[in-house]
């Protein structure tokens, strides 16, 4: 195998794939990035087992031929390497490692046989559809900072991807909670996926699939079938597999009936709400909102730390109310709210809010009170 | 008490002493700022029992007094505030709490009395000498990353502050060394220098001059004894104890004489042991240099992770030799050579090789080879 390639086209696809290798594998394969040269392109694979990326990249191949070589040393390698600098990658018969040469740098890696690097299988998934790149992005920032991190609710741990219906418009849902809040984002159904499955998208890939939306403008090509989704971004495709179990019927838990309604400028309530927190317990983290005709004052009361409160004017005309929340989970709706206005739906102190956003009618999240 | 102060002002104050505040403190008032109103303005200071800093900022008393509050918390809602907030601190009898109030945030703080609070005793210091701050900083940057981290070698973990004679010029000299490398850095010696005791300053009150050296220009008045070293810094006076122990006798390690010489760009050649260093085993990061007439080599060999070589252009024409080095001590250095070149001095492979600066003859290096 020989191929040359630009530094700046090896270091993006590189920076793409060894995002998913881990730091420490079991199995050493998978510490590697599996390297196809073929005719006018390189094509590099990294995965764990559960996901994969696959990016091609323009390279002038010399030699077609495939090696797996460490992922994070060639991608450090890479980004030092001078700007321009035209990267040769190749193995030949007289040495058993790959040979990475630029300029008067050269270096030799230790290979692993390509044909032990676990490829997964590329089936056919049942339903493909094309999403706006900007959308994907969207209705994962609106939705992943409610993922469960708790291992035991493993079907938590991941965004309820899925077709759904609100109003009569068919929308593409993303839902996520951790059984404390819940948040869901939806966008107008694309053409072609109104047969798809409802999956649980893990955590990491969500990751990744971010990142790589970062470099992306256009169209995502999604691709998913009950046990498998793939992500066809530009020249990158991700594909991972899904999380096997039920996610819990969240609609029932949104609380769309609540009739006490106070609308609040996110900006000052955000501030308010961080600057009080800096003296709530670091556990609970627990805020109180009391609610009286156009105003809001926020408490916090810690025996170790003191006591903080902040008046905010308020939107509220409802009869007066007093609930707990945790700071960190109102600080993260208020960090995805696009609109000026935050608002707050309650029923009583102890039942589910319900919360929207004055810029976005296809966002809402769900907030569990704090006793306080 | 009662005084109020602009938001920016008491930001910066509190910015300054507070980072002398430990995160856990088995004594608890060390995790609070004294705070003294006074006519026109407050004086605010953060002890670790060890170092002190203090700092006056402007502000309108209504009452003057004495208290102390939690200084990381304090720290904390000051930044948090919005802008252009003007700050009323108070402490009443109705409330055994400090409380601060701005706008329509209030917060009540645990105190403690002062008078628990432990003041270093302001005795008078033996030399008194003025610094610009600029030259302060250079000394400092140019020998603390040779600091050692060695608890044991407890007379090691500071920068060695004294008056020395180079070539019949009188210098202020700071020297840093971890046993495996040297720095020295000196500039000419202020007037009313002369006499001062030969000290080390440790590490964190190091650390701590650095950043108010940030904020400042203009002169640095020191005060120094045998026991204590003072640095007058604007509004900010830091005072520590320093390191009773004795440096060693460093000028016996600097190999003056070593007579083979090379000159190397200082850029091209950091880029590359970077590179290299890619590959080279955690713990020794051994870099080999393998030098012949107008040619530099950097060789890493590491069985686990492959091998790497560059080569560079340099100036040198004595006869041929191989030295190995801790690639993270020649960054180090490199980071703090102001000249194009970097010049090192070898007399052989075993021994001290020296290492200066094109750009500033008041600064050189040593370090010890490691066999490769």
């Amino acid at each position: 195998m020989k191929l040359i390639i630009e530094r700046a086209a090896l270091l993006k696809a590189l920076g793409h794939v060894q995002a998913v290798v881990e730091r420490r594998n079991t199995i050493p394969i998978l510490s590697n990035v599996l390297v196809k040269a073929e005719d006018g392109f390189v094509r590099l694979t990294a995965t764990d087992l559960d996901m994969e990326i696959v990016e091609e990249a323009e390279a002038r191949t010399e030699k077609p031929g495939v090696v797996t070589a460490p992922a994070h040393t060639l991608y450090e390698i890479a980004r030092k390497l001078p700007e321009g600098a035209q990267v040769t990658l190749e193995l030949s018969s007289d040495d058993p490692r790959m040979t990475l040469s630029a300029g008067r740098s050269r270096f030799n890696l230790p290979v692993l046989p390509p044909g032990d690097f676990p490829v997964m299988p590329s089936e056919d998934l049942a339903v493909t559809f094309s999403c706006a790149a900007g959308e994907l992005a969207r209705l994962i920032d609106k939705t992943r900072f409610a993922i469960s991190t708790e291992e035991t609710r493993y079907y938590l741990n991941g965004i309820h991807l899925h077709a759904a219906e609100r109003d009569g418009r068919k929308t593409l849902r993303a839902v996520a909670t951790d059984g404390h809040r819940l948040a869901l984002a939806e966008t107008g159904l694309p053409d072609g996926a109104a047969g798809m499955p409802a999956v649980i998208v893990p955590r990491k890939p969500i990751q990744e699939l971010r990142r790589l939306l970062e470099d992306l403008d256009g169209d995502v090509e999604v691709s998913v079938s009950e046990g498998k989704i793939r992500f066809q971004l530009g020249a990158a495709v991700l594909t991972s597999k899904l999380i096997d179990g039920s996610f819990p019927d969240y609609e029932r838990v949104i609380p769309r009936q609540n009739d006490k309604v106070m609308r609040v400028d996110r900006a000052p309530f955000a501030q308010a709400v961080d600057r009080v927190a800096t003296i709530s317990q670091e556990k609970s983290r627990s805020v109180k909102l009391a609610l009286t005709e156009g105003q809001l004052v926020l408490t916090v009361n810690n025996p170790e730390s003191g006591a903080a409160s902040e008046e905010l004017s308020a939107d509220y005309s409802a009869e007066a109310i007093s609930i707990g929340f945790n700071a960190r989970y109102l600080l993260d709706v208020a960090g995805q709210i696009e609109g000026d206005e935050a608002v707050f739906e309650f029923a009583d102190s102890g039942s589910p809010t319900r919360v929207t956003d004055s810029g976005d009618p296809d966002a809402e999240y769900v907030l569990m009170p704090l006793r306080v």
